[in-house]
């Protein structure tokens, strides 16, 4: 492809040699001959003149900027998003386009399922009574779908998912190996200091647009239903538990714990390794730090951070005297040992 | 079912209309017309005059509590433990009795492996050779049974279990898809700067009653058994390392890590995230709070919190100070002004 | 075998009766009749005395310490590292050799599939075209292996692992259960609220002799590739984001977390459930205590504890003094008291 291939696909505005050849993409620092990269923060601006790309996508702005401080070798792109146009640009250098393979004779099929078009069934796949697949679906090896159990249209489920029975999930949604979606909750009651089992008769949506880590687990409601809203990503090895309900276009970095029956307002961000509390119920757009433990209801817009979590600034300060506790005790032993003496 | 049928099954007294349809259950905030619901908690008692359920289960205490606030129009289950009772309910109601499927032929059994009565090993279960299938024992698709291992009788594990060989799974054991059992554990020596891999050739014993959740991880001992308990329930994600030893009736929630080699006696809670050290000891009945880090040993009936985890009010007591250190260093600033002032 | 025979077989000179019979190996605390043990460290020595072992495993150094305290009764055998022999004993005593099984005609291979010689491919493993299986490797029952993706000799893969497309890995390697190799990245653009996938179109390099651990997450690079270092050994559930690069010879324990384009040099060893942020870069023989947060780069040879982390030894001065907040406020409030009264 050439540089002006790519432009009119993305829809860019081009400089310099629109005919150069385009044959991959990279990071500003691996980029070499022949790739195309971007620039999409002021303080990276100057490797533009030290990158081996032979194209660089930039916003005006940033163009202006680097103009500013020297002559620019490579074709330009500009557009109002850099980065949104680096992801399209991978998608176009890379990705095929999707073509279905049909059903494997090596899947197993239970009865009553309902099959959409042009659809992906490999080897290996378990799809149990009742349940209904949507068109272009894609179920991979060892995928197992449980009874009754509705995948809507585009969405991509990767081997060694599982899903059980009841759930829901919804369009263009992608599944990484190893998920699991709707296992029990874990609700027990203690009687005489043994836990007896809670049946987790409930079930779980996914709304269209989500996408779930790896080896994810999505526990399924013990009545009602635990909800991902939608376009939420969820990273790697996140625990979700019964009747969580989560916003829409959430970002759950791996490891997250949330309890079960919490509540995520819309837009929330939560750093690696958070954990929160089961029963409480976080705001829209708050944003946790990593490794935070978030124990009460958090309002609208809150950035939190530390275990248990608290405004980020008020952690900061009090973490930062934290690390100089030794010279603080000192200088109060010293103030002690003053006035032992006047006295 | 009549309400008057659901008393019967749970040995429940009955108050109000006793021929109501009862189809469904739900939690107090959900349940709606035909469903039960329960209180057990007496904070939550004034939800009985606006819940829209059919039928409540209550404690005798908790009757008398609500009927002096008002008009009870629901019927009413009389029980001791109302939790258990609903749980109870939700089996009936929702639950079918077991239904043996029989043996798939599209699974994979090997050489000499026992069978047991009415039990269900589906298609892409894979069971190795000399390996002992209790009765009634569920073996879902992609279910992995090593070499001798033994299941034993009413035990459900469920799809993408991983058991490897020399392990012993006693009765009504329940495990979610994706859990491993009888992974290596986690054992090198360093030489030269090298590490060696040392050969984990020990099993692990599960005890009757044991759940374990979905893409756990329990590792083999090196040598001689990692062992859970008789009764002990087990949440998403945790880490077993080798040799650990887990006691009767302990609760482990979701992503909590236990080193090598370490104790936990009966009874013990731990709460979402925790990590134990290695080789430690912890007693009977000790709660750990969540993301708590216990690196030493534990007394029985501790309650600990932080990391390193202290007992839980004087990590309380410190962390409420530390919040408010920055207030507190401006007040040791003033007081050293001062002193400098008058000397 | 006698004691004899395993000292020949692991180059140790040898002691006491030379005819015994060896039955197994045990830890010095379980270790009975006919059986072999090792003692690694002086404060262990005692323990010689008690110990129902048949034969021990001893440096020089030790053996002279422990006959300096009393008479040995056990057969004995002398080495430069006894907990490395211990481990060649193991290997010795209880792993069998390995036996090629052939290919299951119950596996699933693509087209142009290279397979070496003495290879297992078991009945359910799905390897897609074009992928490359080196000499001895093992395919496990359910294990994925993408297009393209290839395993080099003498690597040992246990069921349920997914290799997606496009990966390496090198020889000598073992995966466990349920780990996930070459997954996307999390990698997304945020566009007026809505977050679009970054496609992740680079691949993963596993060096020689790596070990993962069950459950693991390793994502696949955005462009590039996430690299795992010769001889690095990595625990159960740990998270490893895409474009992460990991020296050689690391250990990094269960329930890590490392985030996306971080650096670690070569033998930094990384405690249980710490978490790494992206993008930064640690040295060389860098040490991170258990539940650590690293935010910032690390120099080489640094032990680091605390979240964020901060050099021990600092950490657990400040530490230390967190414990005792509440009494030296109390301090410093007879201070402001005292002060107040002068006035």
């Amino acid at each position: 492809m050439t540089l002006k291939d790519i432009a009119e696909s993305i829809n860019a505005r081009i400089r310099g040699d629109t005919e150069i050849e385009i044959t991959g993409a990279s990071g500003i620092d691996e980029a070499g001959e022949g790739e195309i990269t971007y620039v999409a923060e002021k303080r990276l601006i100057d490797k533009i003149f030290s990158t081996g790309a032979s194209a660089i996508i930039l916003s005006e702005d940033l163009l202006k900027e680097a103009q500013s401080r020297g002559q620019i070798r490579q074709g330009i792109l500009i557009v109002r998003n850099p980065k949104l146009a680096f992801a399209r640009v991978l998608e176009i250098l890379y990705l095929s386009p999707y073509q279905p393979k049909g059903i494997s004779n090596r899947a197993y099929i239970g009865q009553n399922v309902t099959l959409g078009r042009d659809i992906t069934i490999s080897a290996f796949a378990y799809i149990e009574d009742d349940a209904v697949i949507g068109d272009r679906v894609v179920i991979s090896p060892y995928v197992y779908i449980g009874k009754g159990t509705v995948i809507e249209n585009d969405t991509y489920i990767y081997p060694h998912v599982t899903v059980r029975e009841g759930v829901k999930i919804g369009k263009r949604v992608i599944i990484h190996p190893g998920a699991v979606i709707g296992s029990d909750g874990f609700g027990f009651v203690s009687d005489e200091g043994r836990h007896h089992k809670i049946p987790q008769v409930g079930g779980v949506i996914i709304e269209d647009d989500v996408e779930i880590g790896s080896n994810v687990s999505i526990d399924r409601a013990t009545t009602g239903n635990t909800i991902i809203g939608k376009g939420t990503k969820i990273d790697n090895l996140v625990q979700i538990g019964h009747n969580v309900k989560i916003g829409k276009n959430c970002i759950i970095v791996a490891q997250v714990g949330i309890g079960g029956s919490a509540q995520l307002g819309d837009g929330v961000i939560v750093a690696g390794q958070v954990g929160i509390r089961d029963h409480i119920k976080i705001g829209n757009r708050v944003m946790i730090g990593a490794q935070a433990g978030v124990g009460s209801d958090v309002p609208d817009g809150q950035t939190l951070l530390g275990s248990p979590a608290i405004d980020h600034k008020k952690w900061l300060r009090a973490h930062g005297i934290f690390t100089r506790l030794p010279e603080i005790l000192k200088k109060i032993n010293e103030i002690e040992r003053k006035i032992q003496k006047e006295d």
